[in-house]
């Protein structure tokens, strides 16, 4: 098995309670095998990690990856005139062959921003699980469920498709979970019944909930509930693993309700900034016990896939709520970007952390830069002041992705020569 | 005079209603002698300009450079816990020199993340001129006036001395403002003085105004006024020029009293999130006709002096505010952060816009990058998606200050070292 020592960085390894210390990492294989001040022993590859933090990748725990297609194009605009005039017309134009290149195009961003997981909800999952194996990436995959024309039947077989030909794929890479879409998209019959499926095999959920005011408003016009009170009555809370996208609008009840589920809670405050929706109570879902981990939505409406932009503005976002600049302190939110989205993603157990026998899912930051120097405390400079360039090198599954800040997956010329000529088209006369 | 021609890039010029268009810009001596869809002519230096967007510098309007030395130190914490335990010891300690090296600490940084004019409010001017002058930057410079312990002669005295000294200097790219500190630290008396002279000797006004709540409740108790009503009732706003920075904790009355003013209000959006202050009330101060331009504050709260996150954070914050996304959009936003800072600084007739006759202070933003592709809408894409890391090249008066990401008047090197060094030494035992 190939090995490769990381030598001299400052080390990040995202366990509770654990201090940056300076030190070495050792990769064997696809997993880390050591991690301490000071390893003494050859490897097939030494890297100069000197004046580097090292730090778990970062986890993007809601992404709808191939919208990055439509980076830029509908910004500043009315939530449905976003979404009706320019969002899902472009959608629909989408092919097969776009959302592969539309997700490799994300997969680059990602990988050059320190992203090397993410959970991706979208359609045509074939076209982007072929791009995650491409990539390298490690990534949780769901087909999104709207149930609103129809009773969604070839929709749930391509679900259940994905979950039965991806899973596991890519070394194990690769892992899937269902997606009924929202509760304003999908009715209580349907909803009941992909519920009942994920629990006959046991398979997680990945779903919106209640991100606008609108939605609120319809479900409450509706069934009389709020969104999360009609999950609730579904008993989806009762499932294994649910991962709820934003959980933007909840009454103090609705906390309540989802205290003890399992999963958690996608936060994705650049999105929710962006399209006004308001600011997610993460400090009374902390309070609950539940885990909340980031994510940055489709690039649609958060513009890119930066996670350390999402870091800074959930940590914002709370101290700004309760005019407190201790909420969320620089630890505990890279911890979220970190262990808390792999918790979501179902992964905790093998990426999230540094530490000998988990994958070896790592980037490595470069504070060589005007901005990250002098150096104090490296998580405060790391959660505040680092940026997606910042990052140097990027290690998934014991390969390295990025090197120098050079892709080694992918054709960075092809994918921009793809992306332009698929973007022009998808929103042509828009 | 030395004649260098852009070609090929996506002109921002920021004049009102403008159209972005590709074009090229020539520079001529310190200014900018054409922009144009095409300049077919000779130049000494032509630089090939395609794949990426031209835009005037940003200008930040409200900065304490040199504390750039306790970038980092001193997050999460209470906001007089921030102030006391931490800020006000280590600048204590701070000597000239070591003003003189986190002042340029600070302007690699601004100059690396596109930035070409800062107005500075500080200490131990005399080194952050020379700071300037070295960088090659523009700034507005001003000693910072606090009347607490005393009657503030001495440093009334410097502050005559940095307009005497400084302005004009550096070929016109130094200018001087009087800098009483803030509301809370300025009795009536001293006060009074500063803006009597002010306006005897026709210096403009730069000071703090409302940042926190704290604030608020000192005035009050002392004086039974806002901060806002205080200034008012000394006639502050009767000035012919007033840099406001912050104006976060405003009564409805408050903007009444700032309407007219001439001058500005600097937004830092960034340091007002992370300090938990608040939300600005910039849309309201806008609808008055006020202006209002953004700035970073020291990186002692910002931690970095990135202008593109106070950007994103600015029309982000008007959205939330709102619930509304169509607030503050990419355009606007972008000419806050240039032609509308320019104009709190008194140089908007030189510079904050792309046009022949001004001043050459200009960006080039290098798109060729997975988060700035493919381009629906360049304004949108760089007011949402760009990040200080982006800038290749600046100019400013004409001299190009960057190359490729290369610093060509500071050593990086030297600043690193010394930064670090005396960094050290402020904080040790804090
Ligand atoms: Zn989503
Ligand atoms: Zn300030």
């Amino acid at each position: 098995m190939k090995t490769t020592l990381l030598k001299g960085c400052t080390i990040l390894t995202m366990r509770e309670g654990e201090q940056p210390f300076a030190g070495d990492i050792l990769i064997e294989g696809e997993r880390i095998a050591g991690v301490a001040p000071v390893i003494d022993r050859e490897a097939d590859e030494v890297i100069d990690a000197r004046g580097m933090a090292a730090m778990p990748g970062l986890i993007n725990a809601h992404n709808h990856a191939a919208m990055c297609l439509m980076r830029g194009f509908s910004d500043d605009l009315k939530l449905m005139d976003w979404l009706e005039k320019k969002m899902l017309p472009a959608e629909a134009r989408m092919t097969e062959e776009d959302i592969y290149w539309g997700t490799l195009l994300a997969a680059a961003e990602m990988i050059r921003s320190g992203t090397t997981a993410f959970a991706d909800m979208y359609v045509c999952m074939d076209a982007v699980g072929q791009a995650v194996l491409d990539s390298g990436m490690r990534a949780s995959l769901t087909r999104g469920l709207v149930f609103l024309q129809d009773d969604g039947g070839k929709r749930m077989q391509e679900g259940i498709d994905l979950v039965e030909k991806w899973s596991g794929a890519g070394d194990g890479r690769i892992t899937t979970m269902f997606g009924p879409h929202a509760p304003y998209t999908c009715p209580p019959e349907p909803l009941r019944e992909v519920i009942a499926l994920a629990r006959e095999r046991r398979v997680p959920i990945h779903i919106h909930l209640a991100e606008t005011i609108e939605e609120t408003v319809k479900l409450r016009d509706k069934y009389g509930q709020t969104p999360t009170e009609y999950l609730y009555q579904l008993g989806l809370f009762d499932h294994h693993h649910v991962l709820l996208a934003h959980a933007v609008h909840l009454t103090r009840r609705d906390i309540g309700y989802l205290r003890g589920m399992r999963g958690g809670v996608a936060h994705n405050p650049v999105s929710n900034l962006k399209l006004g929706c308001g600011i997610a109570p993460v400090t009374d879902l902390l309070a609950q016990g539940i885990t909340v981990g980031l994510g940055t939505d489709g690039a649609g409406s958060a513009t890119t896939l930066d996670m350390f932009a999402e870091i800074k503005a959930a940590t914002w976002l709370q101290k700004l709520d309760y005019g407190d600049p201790t909420r969320l302190p620089a630890e505990q939110v890279l911890r979220m970007a970190t262990i808390e989205s792999a918790k979501l993603l179902g992964i905790d157990h093998e990426v999230g952390t540094l530490e000998t026998g988990k994958k070896a899912d790592l980037i490595l930051i470069d504070l060589d830069k005007p901005h990250l120097q002098p150096v104090h405390n490296i998580a405060s400079l790391i959660a505040y002041g680092a940026q997606g360039g910042d990052v140097d090198t990027v290690f998934v599954n014991g390969r390295m992705l990025m090197r120098r800040r050079e892709l080694l997956t992918l054709s960075w010329e092809e994918i921009k020569k793809q992306a332009a000529k698929r973007a022009a088209r998808l929103v042509q006369g828009l």
